[in-house]
């Protein structure tokens, strides 16, 4: 019988219950206990700074997040201490949701027929299929694979770029640093969702932009550190961009002063894009407790040197 | 050799190109010809009345659109003629990107966070998972089908409604009067394909949006006949429905002073979910022609009887 805290700042009873009911041979608890014993298994979103560092007898960290930058900073988990990240159903069905919402919405200028009724005008556009149009999702990963085979299914002509060579049925697919422009030239919607490490840092710049075809949609579900800000705006002002769906941002929450809030071409969303549901994670996390006590490796450890 | 009138209201002459190359045994034009000779297939969208009627040896219509209710209308067409619907990969495709847009957007709040972003506040809404969700698509056949089976890839529980029973891998299927409400009993999302026939006329009413789960959405998609407006208005101002994206109505263009255009939880837009494009329909149509002068019964020919 091994401790596991959940450390989780929303929900944490309810994940508690959860896993009381998967992992009834362990102690569930949600807080650091003070009798000093260890706790094995800890299970985070953006913890206390130092949470992780004072725990003692930490064997693996549980992220409730798929983005774990925040827990690979130095001094954060203990050296050698596996960090295993979210890979869920629920946090793919909610990353293809919420894409598809936004590149369906723009494809199919829902905000700009209600521009047009606000002005009760019957204007009917001239409408292009999916199939007209070219996606580039940078990242084909857990969620990105999914969320392209997702658009290709609506018909949309659909690339994807990696770090690795992948192959995914129907999509093109591009990878490394050499595969970035081919992967986005010409595309009429880039969707990114790649993870925050040193690699990805900016890689949404001016120069990427420039590739797109004009008018494009950018559709940002990974992380705000991926994506140079003032190169987005000026896209934006010049019409590069037609618009942008943002859910990520360097400082979140977006400071009031922000000027994507005030743009009529941007749509900010709280990051909120992929939610973790206690109902579909806890299962995928008590079977990585699981595999770590059979003598296993746990499906999707991070590696600190790759930063994802 | 025989003729084909392309009276198309508009792109007539981009129609016409692709039919001289798909059909270059026939003469294509795109005006009744003065020499009064026969004209064996006439492609038409809404043509002006009467005349279909003054069209010498006429064997075929072809419609561009997949409602066919006013070429039934009495002395449109002559007795015998039949009529071929429009089915074709283009109609159904936008109607699956439509559709999907607009549940997509109201399941992912994107108006709602369109409305905070306005206020600059950063306020994360509980997000469902479309898992979550039930839906009810009114009509289950060459778009009602498609659609229901994109929705349920999504993971919405998806149901569908026709006349005749029907099976679709994945959806729970209902049909004729009597399984109706069953169909629609607590649904959070309800969408209308049905055509206009004397049997659907105001299907969708006070009794039918009052087993919806509170809160519902609405999607209109098919024809404005099939809906009680002053129901659906009802149904908005008690918090029944929270919301109705409306493509189609009793009276198009919708009047100036139509209720629905200032209403807040009410997005119109002016008959666009589906257009017939040019470069998927015409290979259809000539389909057609190719069968009758073979002797076949051409695919999706109106049923007067039925009205569809
Ligand atoms: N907004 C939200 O609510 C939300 C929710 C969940 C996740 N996210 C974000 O989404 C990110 C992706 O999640 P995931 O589960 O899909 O991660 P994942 O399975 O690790 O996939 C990451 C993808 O990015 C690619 N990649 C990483 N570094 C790269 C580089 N330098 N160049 C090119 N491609 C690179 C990877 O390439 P390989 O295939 O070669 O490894 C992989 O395809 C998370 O890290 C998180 O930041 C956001
Ligand atoms: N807004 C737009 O841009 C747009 C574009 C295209 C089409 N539309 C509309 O969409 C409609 C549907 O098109 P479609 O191609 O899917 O037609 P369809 O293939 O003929 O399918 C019609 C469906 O409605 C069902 N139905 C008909 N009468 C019914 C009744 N009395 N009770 C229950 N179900 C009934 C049919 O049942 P069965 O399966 O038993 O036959 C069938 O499932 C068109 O008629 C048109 O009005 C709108």
């Amino acid at each position: 019988m091994k401790r596991l805290l959940v450390a989780a700042r929303a929900n944490a009873e309810a994940f508690a219950t959860c896993f009381r009911a998967e992992l009834p041979e362990h102690e569930i608890v949600t807080a650091l206990p003070s009798d000093g014993g260890a706790v094995a298994y800890a299970v985070v979103g953006r913890p206390e700074p130092g949470l992780l560092a004072s725990i003692p007898g930490l064997e693996l960290v549980l992220s409730l997040n798929a983005g774990v930058e925040h827990l690979l900073a130095s001094g954060e988990v203990p050296p050698g201490v596996p960090i295993v990240r979210m890979v869920d159903p629920g946090l793919v069905e909610g990353m293809v949701e919420w894409v598809s919402a936004h590149v369906l919405a723009w494809h199919r200028n829902l905000f700009a027929y209600r521009d047009k009724q606000v002005e009760r005008r019957w204007a009917p556009a001239a409408e292009k299929l999916a199939r007209e149009r070219t996606v580039t999702v940078l990242g084909a990963g857990a969620l990105g694979g999914p969320v392209a085979t997702m658009l290709a299914s609506f018909g949309f002509r659909t690339r994807a770029w990696s770090r690795s060579p992948r192959t995914l049925p129907g999509i093109e697919c591009f990878a490394g640093e050499g595969g970035l422009a081919e992967a986005a030239a010409g595309a009429d919607i880039l969707v990114n969702l790649l993870p925050s490490t040193a690699q990805t840092l900016n890689v949404v710049d001016a120069a990427l932009l420039a590739q797109l075809a004009p008018g494009a949609l950018l559709v940002n579900g990974g992380r705000g550190a991926t994506m140079v800000d003032a190169d987005v705006l000026t896209a934006l002002d010049s019409g590069q961009l037609s618009a942008a769906a943002l859910d990520v941002f360097r400082t979140e929450p977006l400071p009031a002063d922000d000027p994507y809030w005030a743009r009529e071409d941007v749509l900010v969303s709280p990051h909120v894009a992929a939610p973790t549901h206690v109902s579909t994670s806890v299962a995928v996390m008590a079977e990585s407790v699981r595999a770590w006590e059979r003598g296993e490796t746990p499906a999707n450890v991070v590696d600190p040197a790759l930063g994802y």
